[in-house]
């Protein structure tokens, strides 16, 4: 089998499973932190291996522009060469060379684009995307996709969305069946329901082993996201994970979570603690302002994470206040401490039949301070 | 008894030891890494602890700026800010008020300076350094000093080494005696033999806990720093560590151990790792340079840091090329380790009576690549 992936518990549509990779056991519904450049910036695997993290992401634009998926292959893989020994889920790199390169042009069959860093051009096909993944030795290959941006217009979707499947099959046939690896497709479609659900239904026709939620916070309103997600799920096998890219806020998690996601990534965990900024069980805190100068308190009272433990708020505006790099480096730990620990609760919320309380809750207090 | 150092073994000139304070063990000879703002760059204190520091250095005037030695105090001092448990050593702030402030002007009671960072005037006197050093709760106060430029015309040196003199008994007097807790005075006299002797005598008839030799590696070359050394340390009582400031290169340190140095401090290990450039036992590699674009062999066949155990030249260049954070992090780990290693394969020398064949094949093998 592929992927492994069991279903434990459901409470409402909120589900508690387990995903099997080569490398590891995956416990969901499970947030992934971002590794884009074969590291979570600022972080040691050490870290990442305290907090507890099964799995972690790559980006497939960076990594083939540097160092290479070559060099990446050459040197053992990524698991070898970032030295992470659990499982990683690349993306396909379609979203960044829409959204990063300098120059792209989108034909059917392949993205012509320049890199970002030094203009060179290159070719992105599906069989390019899955093929630099597999050089990548990622436990989850991404197929190619579009992102279509938010506001587009119906014809352009339908067209966008049609490609989309289009290189779904192509990158399904591309992809090299192996024990403990998979491929996930990507369900496009824009804010249109039928849309949505005819890209679904392709998909779970051509067959993968987990279906993503594409196209989504790129700044819709949440409403807006909940909304795509909930004509969205009801269509995807209960029996594949559900994995929607590239979200988000605690909120925007355990809405989604509500709604039968399983799956989740977002670098603001790791981006907002290189800025100062730290999510805690009552909301938003920015260790830069000046009233914590002198503050002997921890960052969150409840938190229990290497950096809660061990200084004070005074001690973190310190360090922020004369850009020491050990501020971003344990703001970071402590955010995806909080993410981490965050899906531990919903997920044991899930197990006991209180998700819903527990969400409550939890809205209730992160809100509170905002 | 304020510090407790026992000379275990000599070897021609050079020395092995223990130094204890309030809060280690330091086995001399030791180097001690730079923790200017309270954190040694980029280090975690698991970092510290994984590689041995039994002690690390804090900058008084960066502290006293920032945020404050009323604030460290408030927060329980040092120790407990940056939670480290280890034994600190502050400089006095006297190099940076004359190196880094605006403005400065030394009195021969006080020197009157203009903050680096927001212009704020300041008075320093050996009172006020001994004072703040207290409320830091640094295990070993260093006694306020002119660090006296290079090439200084002796007249120039003679006023202020009787300067230091009048400052060291003013630090001294000004110093709260507590168990575990000491204070070191700083032997200046430029490069003058008779004044570095006559600073010598004054220092000890005050008497202190240890001897710093200051004003060298402030851009004399290495033969003229191991001169003054060589007609300096001699009257330095046995019984009492001597500290070689702000030293340096390995084969300086290499060198000051032969003349009877038992500690060490430099920013180069931190600094050099920040900037691409690791220490190895086959001399120095600039880690960005293209040819370990693609190496899967690690920084130093012969070192078992954390750096070198996990990751592979390719990796750490490629991390360098990106500008990731975790570049900086693993060299100045591996970095740091170097160091820490050299002191302890040369008190291991000095222990078994090998410390010249030691040092001649460690000073070989340090140049073959230079």
């Amino acid at each position: 089998m592929a992927l492994d992936f069991t279903l434990q518990k459901t409470d409402g549509k909120a589900r508690a499973g387990t995903l099997k990779t080569a490398h590891s056991t995956i416990e969901t519904p499970i947030f992934m932190p971002v590794g884009t450049k074969a590291t979570v910036k600022g972080m040691l695997v050490d870290n990442l291996h305290e907090i507890g993290f099964p799995i972690i992401l790559g980006n497939t634009y960076h990594l083939m522009l540097a160092p290479t998926a070559n060099i990446v292959e050459e040197q053992g893989g990524l698991h070898k060469f970032m030295n992470w020994n659990k499982s990683i889920l690349t993306d396909s790199g379609g979203y960044q060379v829409m959204s990063l390169s300098k120059l792209n042009k989108i034909k059917d069959d392949s993205v012509v684009f320049q890199s970002h860093i030094d203009g060179s051009k290159h070719v992105m096909t599906p069989a390019i995307s899955v093929g630099i993944q597999h050089q990548l030795d990622s436990n989850i290959t991404m197929v190619l996709d579009e992102c279509i941006p938010y506001g587009s217009d119906r014809d352009y979707v339908i067209n966008s969305t049609n490609r989309t499947t289009k290189w779904a099959k192509l990158s399904k046939e591309a992809f090299i069946d192996r024990d403990g690896y998979g491929i996930f497709g990507i369900i496009q479609g824009g804010v249109f329901e039928d849309l949505r659900q005819k890209s679904a239904q392709e998909l779970i026709e051509i067959g993968f082993d987990g279906y993503a939620i594409g196209g989504l916070a790129i700044g819709e309103p949440q409403p807006v996201m909940f909304e795509v997600i909930n004509y969205t799920e009801h269509l995807i096998p209960a029996n594949k994970p559900r994995y929607l890219m590239g979200v988000g806020r605690p909120s925007d998690i355990l809405g989604a979570v509500e709604l039968g996601v399983d799956m989740f990534d977002c670098v603001l965990p790791t981006r907002m603690g290189r800025n100062a900024r730290a999510f805690t069980s009552f909301g938003e805190i920015n260790i830069r302002n000046a009233k914590h100068k002198n503050d002997s308190n921890q960052l969150d009272i409840n938190c229990k994470c290497k950096c809660c433990s061990n200084y004070s708020k005074s001690y973190l505006h310190h360090l922020f206040k004369c850009d020491e790099m050990l501020g971003g480096i344990l703001l970071t730990i402590h955010n995806l401490y909080f993410y981490n620990n965050l899906m531990k609760q919903i997920r044991q919320s899930i197990l006991t039949g209180t998700f819903k309380e527990f969400k409550q809750e939890a809205i209730n207090k992160l809100s509170s301070m905002n």
